[in-house]
């Protein structure tokens, strides 16, 4: 079938109409999108900022849509079901990593709108075990951001095997960060949150977490070797000492995202007198996803979202690169 | 009892008899010192290179030595026992971390040669719950090490939870490097240690490794995600990133060392594609303490030493800051 997307033929483009052919193959479905999201990474791969963006492109990949077509061996999906897309077309599911339930780390694996066309479209065709039922709990513009957004940090979350009533510590309250305070919370943790903008104090506080100014000297030595568990959703530089040293001694510190530039860092924080870890977490797998969507229905997790429609793609992008829209934002499909 | 000891009196100073007033206090035993170590550290530690050493010091933290007197509160060693001692003195055993069995991160502990008078000496007091009975197969200068160096890479090894037959690299072939090395050899594991010294190549195959000549360019590229776990003994300036790109996608990197300097990484090679985890690990529990002690008795596992006697003391110190001693060295009490 001819897929209707919205490409960009070019770096500074725009994007526009783009068709390509997809058969629905054996295993995967074909999905009408509803909702795609447009996140500061989209819109930092559309401008080539990494230096290895393919044109044309599709950009999105967090996808709400429902199935239209599924292939012949697909028993779990069937046409009609509401469901969720997010960052995985495909994945070999036959090496080590696949194996083993980690197909986000699988080497052949196809990340939707970086090896293949995204969610930009009016439809998408994916492996049927990378589209996911969605509660209609779910059904909403809302939960758009946790198929990436809401995997990556919720499974950084589950890795820290925290006891219960963990002090923790969330860097950082854009989308991203707002979804972190938000599970640690429902988890039954008490949550801090640090960021440099005043203004934020009172969502923070309605999502559920103590706010702490991050910039202001003297607020972090308080609280020294008080943290359980830091996550860091942060993009631009900042000083990991500091944070390291109000973590316990076997306090662990989770990074989903960073600054381009490299970070400095004193190793000897890690060991002494301590035991403490850094570790990375990349979106989740299979098993991550569907706990990450049981929890978010359950506990009503949502992202902050603003909606436009799809007529309105380029106005968003660009909203989005300027930062003119300070929360997610998903874009509707009208058609 | 006055405790006849070997004391630096001033930054510079040289080792030389000092008498302290020590009693044996009801959970405590006094013991005839045997051996005890110099290691680099206790140098640093001597020659006040991080700017905190208070004079007059008495260094040396590896101690193996016999039971002479023990408190009225000790049931577990009687004297004539065979003991070793590494690092900690006492503890408060009330606090959050002595009540989970991790002593080893006590606000309050004493570490020997740094908060009380160590080993260079002819008894020391400590705990009886910090003088650890010794097998017979470990009464020999050889096994000192093992105290502080064997407790700190073995902790640090069984903290990653490595699977059998696990890939696993060491950075460094010390005094810590070499145990790292053994213990992991005998856990079972593909070992490889990278060295910049091409003549330690033998000696890294006797102890189970392979060789890898770390200064040669396009050795690491080649290893790419292939390691599940790697322990960094080094203590001078190396390029994190290349040796956390040769770690697999859940791969573990262990720090027991550092240099003073700041290090700098690049965060996403933590997360990217990966959820790669760095830690520390500072020497060990009480728990740990048994069981390395355990493990090395029945795999002979021993450090290679240069072994002086206490009238050496000062030259022995001295090789030890000038580097001209490679291997660890152990002092040995014939009074």
């Amino acid at each position: 079938m001819k897929i209707k997307a919205y490409g960009i033929k070019e770096e500074g483009g725009k994007a526009e109409p783009f068709y390509y052919e997809r058969s629905v193959g054996e295993n995967e479905v074909r999905i009408k999108i509803l909702y795609c999201s447009i996140a500061r990474g989209d819109v930092q791969f559309i401008s080539n900022d990494w230096g290895d963006t393919k044109y044309p492109l599709v950009p999105g990949h967090e996808i709400v849509g429902t199935v239209e077509e599924t292939g012949s061996g697909v028993t779990a999906l069937k046409a009609g079901d509401l469901v969720g897309v997010g960052y995985q077309q495909e994945a070999c599911f036959a090496c080590e990593c696949c194996k083993a339930g980690n197909e986000q780390f699988c080497t052949q694996q196809k990340v939707i709108g970086v090896h293949c066309y995204g969610g930009l479209a009016e439809h998408i065709v994916v492996d049927n075990r990378f589209a996911f039922k969605l509660s209609p709990a779910l059904h909403s513009a809302k939960s758009v951001p946790l198929l990436s957004s809401g995997l990556t940090v919720y499974t950084g979350i589950v890795k820290a095997q925290l006891p219960a009533n963990s002090v923790v510590g969330v860097l950082g309250a854009g989308g991203l960060g707002q979804l972190a305070i938000q599970f640690l919370h429902k988890m039954g943790h008490k949550v801090y949150a640090f960021s440099h903008s005043l203004e934020k104090k009172e969502m923070i506080n309605q999502l559920g977490a103590e706010f702490i100014l991050s910039s202001s000297p003297g607020n972090l030595s308080e609280l020294d070797k008080k943290f359980d568990f830091i996550i860091s959703t942060l993009n631009v530089e900042y000083d990991l000492d500091a944070f390291l040293k109000i973590l316990k001694p076997q306090g662990k510190f989770c990074v989903v995202a960073s600054p381009l530039k490299k970070q400095s860092i004193s190793i000897g924080l890690l060991y002494d007198y301590a035991q403490r870890t850094i570790y990375g977490n990349y979106v989740g797998s299979r098993k991550d996803m569907v706990e990450m969507l049981d929890f978010a229905a359950r506990h009503n997790i949502e992202s902050m979202v603003d909606v436009m429609s799809f007529s309105e793609m380029n106005e968003a992008i660009e909203k989005v690169r300027t930062g003119e829209v300070k929360i997610r934002l998903v874009l509707k499909n009208q058609e």
